[in-house]
């Protein structure tokens, strides 16, 4: 008796060491391609970040007269309550006009390398600066192309902007806080700085898979572990890593097999359009996957609904690999650990526009 | 010099007595026809405002699901960080289509009597409930007369809606915690319900005007007490009294004179198309001012841009006074008086929609 009892243990106590071996060895192998979301970030670009300029771009994230028609705000289609998407694959930009690619988050924006499906934008202050003025009818017409908007955009012209802000005596003080030292500071250059300052604190650390990078063993659960192990040993991890799990990069879709119509629409040839090379057909950025459940629909198209439609399609399409229902919710199970802590945003409260009456004038 | 020094404080201590109890008359006059608004409204309909119903009202009413397209939520036209007003004289609603009517503040709207400008709806339920569902179109053909709403509207039918938030599993506890008890708290009425109590914190209490009234004297301007005095003195204070300076009833626009088809579109009869009363056409809502200079355009036709318009138009088409430049300027001043605190609203993150995939349905 005494002996099966010690026997008993000491197979236990085997079986513990392994599973903590097997640990140890998956999160050596993790760490060596993800990093965990900071708490902050400090500099944008080689500037610090000040919590004046932060303050500002909160501030112009939500103003609606950032649009031509004073109708849309940042907020309109990277909806900071909804992951810092749309939630809708075609998004209606001025006049009503759609968007021609699914809306990327905001959230984690700063980790990745470029904006823009096809990476047209470097930083956030130029991804900023575009949305607000590009105009996608005028983007069709002179790429020959389909409109290239990540999503719709705003309209708005670079000297409107800056006409318009300078006319709200209530914004004076704030764009001389968040830029002191310029004699003029309410410029379309600051306008897209503050917002992309704004957009550093759109993070979302302390994740469970980021506790769990960090040590904490029960932050995933079995599943979500063995979810991790697939994303890694089938090859998932190979463009999603990083902080941001993507968002590093580029890569065809449809490397082995095209995924067909359905998620690829032929007239969109991605990258090609900004590199004028044959090479990057279909060639778009690897998003990044941080809070994934949360920022539906999928894919530059928008056409792909759910977690396990993705994980399949890209699969076969990027991985020549047709992976088991198993699988597939293993990995779903992994993605769902990907959900970070958004950060806490007060609204803005935003100063009125002044009209003077005609006899005023 | 002695005696000149005494005449001196014997007429300068007069001035003051005089200019104390001037300013103790207009205090009692204005506390007989105002009141301050109350740092928060303990119940609604009878019912209690709970946490748990803010809390979950505040989600529903920044989430664009509440729209057919999901693209509009109450905040797109009641913008929070813009005096609950858009800003805009004609909103987009469902598809674009523009709304018939300048939108109303929700600030304050607590304190109204009725809600929309022609009081179709009596509480803030009502007018949440008929704004998410209501059609203009349907509107406009079935009253064979111009579109109603006060703005465009979201047009999400009652049924359509609690399918679409039963079938997100994030709401299911907020909605149980705000109806505790409830069988099936996810219904159509609660939906409204929950807005309703939400929007009774939305209040702006200790404007200086507020602040004056309970005694504090440099709370306002010579010029702003001088602008009050007229308000009363003129007649506006008749119709704009209460918590609000309005809210409490209906006048016809246009009682002395006609103030024109520029701010009087003919095409709306007003009231008189919910009571079919031919002594109802061309009567509105008296609106609340609360807030006034941030809630701009005015008028129910949003045609008016300015304070200084309204404040001469009011004068010459309601009370038959042609009011002088000096005597507009003051009023003006003192209608600023009005703006008050808003209150600190955090962003809600709101559940997401979360999609099956077709094979694992």
């Amino acid at each position: 008796m005494k002996l099966r009892y010690g026997l008993g243990l000491a197979f236990l106590s085997t079986l513990v060491a392994g599973a903590a071996l097997a640990e140890g060895d998956l999160r050596t192998r993790a760490k060596g391609l993800f990093e965990p979301v900071p708490a902050s970030v400090a500099t944008l670009a080689g500037e610090r970040v000040t919590p004046e300029k932060v303050s500002l771009g909160a501030m112009l994230f939500f103003d609606q007269r950032l649009s031509e028609n004073e109708d849309l705000s940042c907020n309109r289609c990277h909806n900071l309550g909804m992951g810092g998407v749309a939630g809708q694959s075609a998004v209606s930009g001025h006049l009503g006009e759609l968007g021609g690619r699914n809306v990327l988050t905001v959230y984690n924006a700063v980790f990745n390398k470029s904006q823009y499906w096809d990476g047209r934008s470097e930083g956030l202050k130029e991804q900023a600066a575009a949305s607000v003025m590009a105009n996608p009818h005028a983007l069709l017409k002179a790429r020959g192309g389909p409109m290239l908007g990540s999503a719709a955009e705003l309209v708005l012209t670079r000297q409107h902007a800056v006409e318009r802000f300078k006319a709200i005596p209530g914004y004076a003080e704030p764009f001389k806080k968040a830029f002191p030292g310029e004699a003029e500071p309410i410029t379309y250059d600051n306008i897209a700085r503050a917002i992309a300052h704004f957009e550093t604190t759109l993070i979302t650390p302390d994740a469970p898979f980021d506790l769990w990078l960090k040590g904490d063993d029960k932050a995933l659960t079995d599943e979500q572990k063995q979810g991790l192990a697939l994303f890694i040993d089938k090859g998932c991890a190979g463009c999603h890593n990083g902080v941001n799990v993507g968002g590093g990069g580029y890569a065809r879709f449809g490397v082995v097999q095209n995924p067909g119509p359905q998620y690829l629409p032929p007239d969109d040839a991605g990258r090609a359009f900004i590199t004028k090379s044959p090479a990057d057909k279909y060639v778009f950025k690897i998003p990044g996957l941080r809070n994934v459940e949360l920022t539906g629909p999928y894919f530059h198209s928008g056409d792909a609904e759910d977690l396990t439609t993705i994980i399949r399609v890209m699969g076969t399409s990027q991985l020549g690999v047709k992976l088991t229902d198993d699988e597939i919710g293993k990995i779903e199970a992994f993605l769902k650990s990907l959900t970070g802590k958004p950060p806490r945003i007060v609204l803005p409260i935003l100063p009125p526009t002044v009209h003077v009456s005609p006899t005023q004038k």
